[in-house]
C-alpha cells in the first residue's frame, strides 16, 4: 500500500483473560475499551472510528452486530464501528482495518478492539462452533475438529523432521513460564514437561496441554497518526507494517502440512514494508493455538529453518536468553485464547513491552516486535511489526 | 475522509434471490463472484483485495471465516479477503471497506461481495438468529423479535402522524410492482392492497406482506480506481460518497421511534461528501426490511418531510412517474433479503440502472443514485451515492 500517514498505538486496555462467569461480551469489551481510552488520556468524543474483532458472538452469545454494540456501550455513537471476522485472526484483521483507516486519513483516532465470550457453553459446543473457522462442508461435517486438523500437522512434522512430542511439550512449558509472569494471563502457573506428556490425549499426538484453552476476554487499542501521537503519550509505539494473506480454507488442499503458506506470505510482505528481516525481531507474539502452531510459526516467520523450530524451542532459543522471545505474554496457551481478542492482546503485550511495563517478563533491548495471528488452520494470517516511535 | 482516489464500479454479479435448496453459501458467493469478474472483463489474478458482508454464517450454516472461504473458492489466494458484519447492513459495510481500500490506494482492484444462506432453517430459528442484530440481553432475551421492534416504530408513527395501515401496505404493493420487472427478484408477482391488508398479522400492525422474506442469495461488485476504470468498462459508475453511522443497539434507548438517527447522520454526511442534496437523487435503493422501514428511510434520507412518507408512498410519489423511484429492484420486500447480500444488491441494481440495463424497470434520466442499508432496528446505517462516471 501507499502509506499516507504513519500509525501509532497511543492507548491499550485489556481484561484479565479467563473464565468470567459474572461478565458478558459487552461487559468485557467495555472494560477493555474504557481502560484503553483512559490509558490514551483522551475523551471518548475524540475517537472518530472503530473496528472490533469477534469470531462467533452469534453462536457463543446470540449476539451479532458487535460493532454497533461496542459503539453504544462505549458511548461512541454516532461514529462508525465495524466488526470484522476472520475466525481466530479476527483481532488481527480488526487491527489491520484500523491501521488502514488511520494510515489513509479516513479516521484520525480509532478504537480497535477484540472480544470473545466463550465459557457460557460446553466444551463440545465450543469445539463445534470453532469448527466454523475451517471448511464446514468438507472438514467439520466429516467429523474433523480443530485439534484433529492440527494433530495432522503435528504428526506430519514429526514424521518429516523426526521431532518428538517432548519438543512440542517444551513449547507449552515455556509459555506457562512466561504466563506465570503475566497478571492478565488465564494460567499464571508453571508446568513441567511431565504434566504435558501425561495429560489427556485430545487428538493424538495433541494432548490437552498442547492446546490453548477456552477463554473469555477483551483487549483494545487506541490508534492515532504518529505525528500527533506524542501529544497524547510519552511512549507511542509505531506500527511499521501490516500484512494479511489467505490460503485454502480446508487443510487437505494445501501443498504442505508442515508450514502455513499464509504466514509465510504475510510475514514476507510485512518485513518488506518495514524494511527489516526476521533477524531484527527481539519479541514475537505468535499464534500458538496448539504447540505445533508455535513451532510452524517460528519457521514460517523466518526465525528458524524448516524442521528446526521444535528443537529450537526445546533448546531454550525462544525464551529469555535465547535467540528471541516468543510469546512473552504466555501466548494463547497460557495467557488464554478468547479467539476474537487474541490478535489485539498480542499488540497490547508488545506495547507493554516497548513501554517497559512488562514487569518480570520484560524483554530487554527491544527494537522490533512482531505479532502473528492465524485464522483456522491457516486460511488467514495477519502480521504486524512494531517499533518504539 | 481525505479522498485520495475516485472509486468506480467496473463489474457486477448477482444470483437470483430466492430459495436455493440446491446451493450452499459458497456456491452462491462463487456464482455472483464469477459473474462479476466476467462482467468486469478482468482475470481473477488482477484482484488484489476483497471484502465480504455476511451476517450470520456461523448460525445459518455453521460457517465462519467467510473471507477465507470466498478467497479460496474464487481462486483469489493469497490475497487478503476480510469478512465484515453489521447485521443486515453487512453488505453496505463491506462496500464501504472496499471503497476505503481503493480510495486510499491500499488496493487497486477489489472484489466486494455479500452473501447469506438462510433457508436451511425453520422460520422460528431464522427469526431468533436475526434477533442477534438487536440487543440480545435487553431485547431478544426478553422476547422481542425484529417484527415486534419495527411494529413499535410503525404503531408510534401511526399514532404521531395519523398514518394508516393501508398507506404502509401501499409500499409493499409498489415494491412487488417493481419486483415483478426484476428477473433476479425472489417474488416477481404483483400484489393488491387487499392481499397485504388481509395477510396474517406477525406483530400488530405488521402483517406478513409488510415484511421482507427469508432469502438465499449473493451479489458482488468489482471496484477499481476511476482513472483506470474506463480501460475495463465502457460504463463505469462512480461511487461519490460513502458514510456510516451508529446508534444505540436497543430501540428503547433512542430519542425517537419515528426516525432512524443513524440514517439521518449517514445520509447528511454522504450528501456533504457528494456535494449534492436529497433533491438531486432520482433513484434510491432503501432498506425496507418492513414497510415502515421504507417510510422512515424516505424521510430520514430527506426525500419527504417527517410524517409525509407514508402518504407519499400511497400517492405514488415513490414509483415511476413520481418524485423519485424508491427500490426499483423491488426492495427487500419483493427482491428478497439475504441479509449480508442486500447492501451489495442495492449497488448492483443502481449500476444496472446507470448502464441502462434495467429493462422494464429502467429509471429514465438518471443522474444520481443512492443506496441505504440498515443494521438491526437502526444501530448501523450506511449510505452510498453513485453517478455515471
Amino acid at each position: 500500500m501507499t502509506k499516507q500517514r504513519k500509525v501509532a498505538i497511543i492507548g491499550i486496555g485489556i481484561t484479565k483473560f479467563g473464565e468470567h462467569w459474572d461478565k458478558g461480551l459487552r461487559d468485557l469489551a467495555l472494560e477493555a475499551g474504557l481502560k484503553a481510552v483512559e490509558d490514551a488520556g483522551i475523551h471518548g468524543e475524540q475517537i472518530d472510528g472503530g473496528y472490533v474483532g469477534n469470531m462467533a458472538g452469534g453462536n457463543f452469545a446470540g449476539q451479532e452486530h458487535i460493532g454497533a454494540l461496542l459503539a453504544d456501550y462505549m458511548g461512541l455513537d454516532p461514529i462508525p464501528v465495524t466488526r470484522v471476522e476472520g475466525a481466530c485472526a479476527s483481532g488481527g484483521l480488526a487491527l489491520r482495518q484500523g491501521y488502514i483507516a488511520v494510515a489513509s486519513g479516513i479516521h484520525d483516532i480509532v478504537a480497535v478492539g477484540g472480544v470473545e465470550k466463550m465459557t457460557d457453553l460446553s466444551t463440545a459446543d465450543v469445539t463445534e462452533i470453532l469448527g466454523g473457522a475451517g471448511d464446514q462442508e468438507w472438514e467439520l461435517f466429516m467429523g474433523a475438529t480443530f485439534p484433529s486438523l492440527y494433530a495432522l500437522m503435528m504428526r506430519k512434522y514429526m514424521a518429516e523432521y523426526g521431532a518428538t512430542e517432548e519438543q512440542f511439550a517444551s513449547v507449552a512449558v515455556k509459555n506457562h513460564k512466561h504466563g506465570a509472569l503475566n497478571p492478565y494471563a488465564q494460567y499464571q502457573n508453571e508446568i513441567t514437561l511431565e504434566t504435558v506428556m501425561k495429560s489427556k490425549v485430545v487428538a493424538s499426538p495433541i494432548k490437552v496441554f498442547d492446546a490453548s484453552p477456552i477463554t473469555d476476554g477483551a483487549a483494545m487499542l487506541i490508534l492515532a497518526p504518529l505525528d500527533i501521537a506524542s501529544s497524547y503519550t510519552k511512549k507511542p509505539i509505531e506500527i511499521i507494517a501490516s500484512a494479511q494473506a489467505s490460503d485454502t480454507i480446508g487443510l487437505a488442499e494445501r501443498y504442505s502440512l508442515t508450514s502455513i503458506e499464509a504466514s509465510k506470505i504475510a510475514s514476507k510482505n510485512a518485513y518488506k514494508e518495514a524494511g527489516i528481516t526476521s533477524k531484527d525481531i527481539q519479541l514475537a507474539e505468535v499464534h500458538d493455538c496448539f504447540t505445533v502452531g508455535e513451532v510452524l510459526a517460528t519457521e514460517d516467520l523466518g526465525f528458524f529453518k524448516p524442521g528446526e523450530g521444535a528443537k529450537a524451542a526445546e533448546d531454550g532459543r525462544t525464551t529469555f536468553g535465547g535467540d528471541l522471545v516468543i510469546n512473552s505474554s504466555g501466548g494463547l496457551k497460557a495467557a488464554g485464547h478468547p479467539v476474537g481478542a487474541t490478535g489485539i492482546k498480542q499488540a497490547v503485550e508488545i506495547t507493554m513491552q516497548f513501554r517497559g511495563d512488562a514487569g518480570k517478563r520484560q524483554v530487554k533491548d527491544l527494537e522490533y516486535g512482531l505479532s502473528h495471528n492465524v485464522g483456522g488452520s491457516g486460511a488467514t494470517a495477519v502480521v504486524h511489526i512494531y517499533k518504539r516511535a
